[in-house]
C-alpha cells in the first residue's frame, strides 16, 4: 500500500526528521541496527568492544555522513523521543533483566544493593548539586538558578541499568552484577522521589521533617511498585494455570506474559510509582512462578524472545544517543564559548567519578560489617569494579537533561545549550572509556573463570530448559552454609512450598504435561 | 520515571485521545487486550466466535462504556492511525503468514491465485464503482465527484487478508486457504497499480494503451515487490550461514530475521512497491532456507514469536477498529440524514457480495479448465466458501477509506461522513457475520476433518519440529501424481538442491550441530 504511506509522509509531520519522510528514517535506521548485530557479532571475540559501543560508534559515523551530506544542516534521522525510550524501548529491557536475573544473588545482596541505590544515590546527587553549584560561579555558563544546579544533580546520579547489562556479565561476576544492576533499579526508585523532592521542597533548608518526609515517601513508593509488579506477576501465574493456555495454544501464553508485563509497567507510570522497579519484580514473579505453567515450546520461546527484544531495544538506544550526538544545534552555542564547554564538561564528568567514588567505599565498609564469613565480604578490588562500572551515564540521564534544558528539542539559552552539550560529553565518554575499559579491567582485577566467557549467552538461556528446571535448584541451594540470610531463605521456601506454588504453580507444583514436541523427545 | 511521563503528557499533545494523556490510553488498551487473549481462549471451544470477533464486539462495548462515561463527547481512546497500522502491525501478521505457510499448496495454486487477485479484483473495483455511481445519483449524499466512486470502488474491493487468517483454517482447508489468502497478497498489488491508475489517468476513456499500461504496471510492480523479498530473504540465509551467528547466541539470530523481514518491507513501500507481498516472499524465502540455518531453540522460538506478534497484531486491529466505530463526530451528519445512510450502506453492502460473485464463479470456471484430475478441480461448494470468505473488509478498507474522506480524522462533509459510517457499517457487518457463519457455513459445506481441528494451533508449530523438517519433506512430496505442476517442481528441487541450498543453506544442506539443548535431548 504504497500510496498509503506517502500521504501518511504529508500527514504525520510529526516525527520531523529533516527530510520529512519517516519511513526513509525507519529504514535507514533498521539497516543500521542490522549492521549493528552483524559488526557486533564479528567484534564477540574481541576482549574490548562492546555491542553498544559499536552501536554508539556506528551512531556517531553515521551522524556525521548525514551531516556531511546535508552540508551541516542536520546530522539525525529521528528526534530523541521521550515516549518512544521510555514506554517502547526500557520496559522489555528491565522486564528482561528481571526475568533472567539470578534471583538467589539478587536477594542475597539486598542490604548492599539498597545501601548503594538509596543512600548511595542521594551521596552522589548532593555531591553532584553542590559541586556544580560551587564550581560553576565561577565559570560564565550562563543563566542557571538553584533548581537547575539540583537538576543537574539528578541527571548525573540516575545511573544506567542498561549499560551495566552490557559491561558486566552475570555469569562471569554474579555478585558484581546484582550488586551494580540491583543498584540501577533501586536507584530508579530513589531518581523518582528525588525529583519529586526537589520540586516540592525548598531543598536550600533541610529540616528533620523534611527528611522524615523524603524517607517515607521513599519506603511508600518501593512498597507500592514491588507490591504492584508482584501482584500482576501472580495475577499471570494465576491465570494461566487456571486457564491452561498451553492446551490449545502456546502463542497465547506467550502475548499474556507479555501484555500483563507491559500492563505492570503503564499501570506503575500512571500512578507516578517506579516502572521500572515494578517491572523488574514482575519479571522475576514470571520467572519463578508463570514460567512454570506453559508449554515447553513456550518456555524456549519466552527466554529467547524475551532477550531478543532486550537486545534489540539496547542497540536501538545506543545507536539513538550516536546518531543524536552530532546534532549541530546544540552545538552552535557551545562552540561560541569553547572554553566553558570544555572546563563546564570537564567539572561534571570529576564529579560524576567522585560522587561515586564518595559512597561506593564507605557503604561497602557498612554493608561488609553485617557478612560474617571473609568470602562474603565485597573485596577492595571489586569495590573498585563496582565504582568503575556503576559510573556509565546513558539514556536516562540524556532523557533528563533533555527533558530540564530543552523545550521540545531545541535549546534556545546559552546555559541549556551548555549543560546538554556537556551531557552528551559525558555520556558518550563514560561509555566509550567504560565499554572499552570494563572487561580489561574485571580481567586484570579479578580475574574470572574464562571458560564460562565464549559460550555464556548459548549457556544462560539454555540450561534451565536442558535440566528441565533442576539448574535453578542447584543454584538455589549452593551457597554458604553459614550464610546469614539462610534461614529467612528456608521459610521462605516452606512458605513458597506450601502456600504460593500450590496458588500459583512453579517449579514442580504443575502436572508435566508435555507438549506435542515434548512427548517425542523424551 | 514517573515524572518524565507527565512532562511528556504535556508535550505530546500528538496522539491527541480525549483526554490527552497517551498513558491512560495504552494502559486501558493494553488491558483491554488481555481481556481479548482470555476471553478469546473461553470461547474457544465456541464453534462460532473468532478471536477477531470478540476484539470487533469487546471494542464496541468499550466504546459504548467510554461514550457514556464521557456524556457523549467520544467514544474512542486512539484515533485510527495509519501509520501505526501500515508501519507496524500489517508487516508483522503478512511476514507471518508468509513464513508459516504451506508453499506447496501456494505454489500449486499459483494460477487461480493470480486470476482472483488480479482480474477478480479489477471485476470487483468495476463493479462497485460503476455500481455506486449508478445508484447514489438518486440518492442525496452529498457532493461526490468521480474520483470519489473510483476510489469507493478500490476501498470495497481491496480484501483483508488479515481476517482471512482467522476465518480459514490452512490445516483444515489447506485448498481454500491458500486460494483464499493467496488472493488478498495479489489484491494488494493490484490495489497499488489501480489506486496510482484512478490517479494518473482519465478512467473515464478506456483506451487499450491505457489497459497495456495498467498491465505492464502491474507485471512490473508484481515482478519487483517478489523479487525484492526473495532477495532479502536470501541475503539473511547467506549472512545467517556464513557468520554462523549460532556459535555464541540465538538471540542475535532472531533479531536479525525480525530486522531483516522488516526490512523488506520498508523498503518496499520506500520504492512505492506493495511491502505486502514483498515481506510474504521474503517470509517464504525465510522458511525455506533461514530457518534452517539458525539453532533449534532459534527455530522455535522464530516460529512461536512470529506467530506470536502476528496474533497480537490482529487482536490489536480489530479493537481498534471496533471501538474507533462508535466515534461520536462521524454519526453527527450520517444522523441528519439516517435514511441515506442506511440506503447507501445497504447498497455498498450489495455491491460488495455482487462484485465477489461476479469474479468467483466465472474465474473459478476457467481455473478448471487448466486442471485435469476431478480431485483438483474447485468444486461448486467451495467456489461457495471462497466467495463468502473473501467478502469481509477490515483494516485495509478502513484506512483507505480514512484516506480519501477524512482530513486529519475529521468528517467535515456530508457526503464524506456519510461515506466514512457507512464503510464502518460494511466492515462490522461483513466481520460480524462473516466471523459468525463461515465455521458453521464450511461445515455444513465441506465437512473437514474434524480431528485436526482442536489441536490445530499446536500441531501446525511444533511438528516441523518434532521431525525435525521431516513433515515439510513428506508435505512437499505427497499430492497427485497426475498434477500438471509435477514437473515444474522436480526441477525446482534439482535447482533448488544443486546450486541453491548449497549457498544459502536449508533443509538437509546445514551441519547438523545441536545447541546445548538438542545434545541433552537426542
Amino acid at each position: 500500500m504504497a500510496f498509503n504511506l506517502s500521504h501518511i509522509h504529508e500527514k504525520l509531520g510529526v516525527t520531523s526528521s529533516h527530510d520529512g519522510t519517516p519511513v526513509n528514517s525507519i529504514t535507514l535506521f533498521v539497516l543500521l541496527l542490522c549492521a549493528c548485530v552483524v559488526i557486533g557479532h564479528l567484534l564477540e571475540k574481541s576482549r574490548w568492544m562492546t555491542e553498544s559501543v559499536v552501536a554508539l560508534i556506528i551512531g556517531l559515523f553515521t551522524g556525521i555522513i548525514i551531516l556531511l551530506s546535508t552540508e551541516g544542516q542536520s546530522s539525525h534521522i529521528l528526534l530523541f523521543n521521550e515516549e518512544l525510550f521510555f514506554i517502547y524501548l526500557l520496559p522489555p529491557i528491565i522486564f528482561n533483566a528481571g526475568f533472567q536475573v539470578k534471583k538467589k544473588q539478587f536477594f542475597r545482596n539486598f542490604m548492599p544493593i539498597i545501601l548503594y541505590g538509596v543512600l548511595g544515590s542521594i551521596i552522589s546527587f548532593l555531591i553532584v548539586s553542590l559541586g556544580t553549584l560551587q564550581f560553576f560561579q565561577t565559570l560564565d555558563v550562563g543563566l542557571l538558578d538553584l533548581g537547575d544546579y539540583f537538576a543537574l544533580g539528578a541527571v548525573f546520579s540516575a545511573t544506567d541499568s542498561v549499560c551495566t547489562l552490557q559491561v558486566l556479565n552475570q555469569e562471569e561476576t554474579p555478585l558484581l552484577y546484582s550488586l551494580v544492576f540491583g543498584e540501577g533499579v533501586v536507584n530508579d526508585a530513589t531518581s523518582v522521589v528525588l525529583f519529586n523532592a526537589i520540586q516540592r521542597f525548598d531543598l536550600s533548608h533541610i529540616t528533620s521533617v523534611n527528611i522524615m518526609q523524603f524517607l517515607g515517601n521513599f519506603l511508600y513508593l518501593f512498597l507500592t511498585s514491588t507490591l504492584l509488579g508482584v501482584a500482576v506477576g501472580l495475577l499471570s501465574a494465576y491465570i494461566i494455570k487456571k486457564l491452561y493456555f498451553g492446551r490449545h495454544s502456546t502463542d497465547r501464553e506467550i502475548a499474556l506474559m507479555i501484555l500483563m508485563a507491559y500492563f505492570s509497567y503503564m499501570v506503575s507510570e500512571l500512578l507516578h510509582l517506579s516502572g521500572i522497579l515494578t517491572v523488574f519484580f514482575c519479571g522475576i514473579v514470571m520467572s519463578h512462578y508463570t514460567w512454570h505453567n506453559v508449554t515447553e515450546n513456550s518456555r524456549i520461546t519466552s527466554r529467547h524472545a524475551f532477550a531478543t527484544f532486550s537486545f534489540m531495544a539496547e542497540i536501538f538506544i545506543f545507536l539513538y544517543v550516536g546518531m543524536d550526538a552530532l546534532d549541530i544545534e546544540k552545538w552552535k552555542f557551545a562552540s561560541n564559548s569553547p572554553w566553558t564547554f570544555v572546563a563546564a564538561s570537564a567539572i561534571l564528568l570529576g564529579l560524576v567519578l567522585l560522587g561515586r567514588a564518595a559512597f561506593v567505599f564507605p557503604l561497602s565498609f557498612v554493608a561488609n560489617l553485617t557478612r560474617k564469613s571473609k568470602s562474603e565480604k565485597i573485596g577492595f578490588k571489586q569495590q573498585v569494579v563496582i565504582w568503575w562500572a556503576g559510573l556509565m551515564r546513558g539514556a536516562v540521564s540524556f532523557a533528563l537533561a533533555y527533558n530540564k534544558f530543552t523545550s521540545s528539542g531545541h535549546t534556545q539559552l546559552q546555559g541549556n545549550a551548555i549543560m546538554i552539550t556537556s551531557t552528551i560529553t559525558v555520556v558518550l565518554l563514560t561509555n566509550v572509556v567504560g565499554g572499552l575499559l570494563t572487561k580489561p579491567l574485571i580481567r586484570s582485577l579479578l580475574n574470572p573463570h574464562p571458560h564460562s566467557y565464549s559460550i555464556h549467552s548459548e549457556k544462560s538461556l539454555s540450561l534451565p530448559l536442558l535440566l528441565n528446571g533442576q539448574e535453578s535448584v542447584a543454584n538455589m541451594d549452593t551457597g554458604n552454609p553459614l550464610d546469614s540470610n539462610h534461614t529467612v531463605h528456608y521459610y521462605w521456601r516452606m512458605f513458597d512450598d506450601k502456600f504460593m506454588r500450590p496458588v500459583f504453580g512453579g517449579r514442580g507444583f504443575v502436572p508435566f504435561t508435555p507438549s506435542q514436541t515434548d512427548r517425542a523427545l523424551y
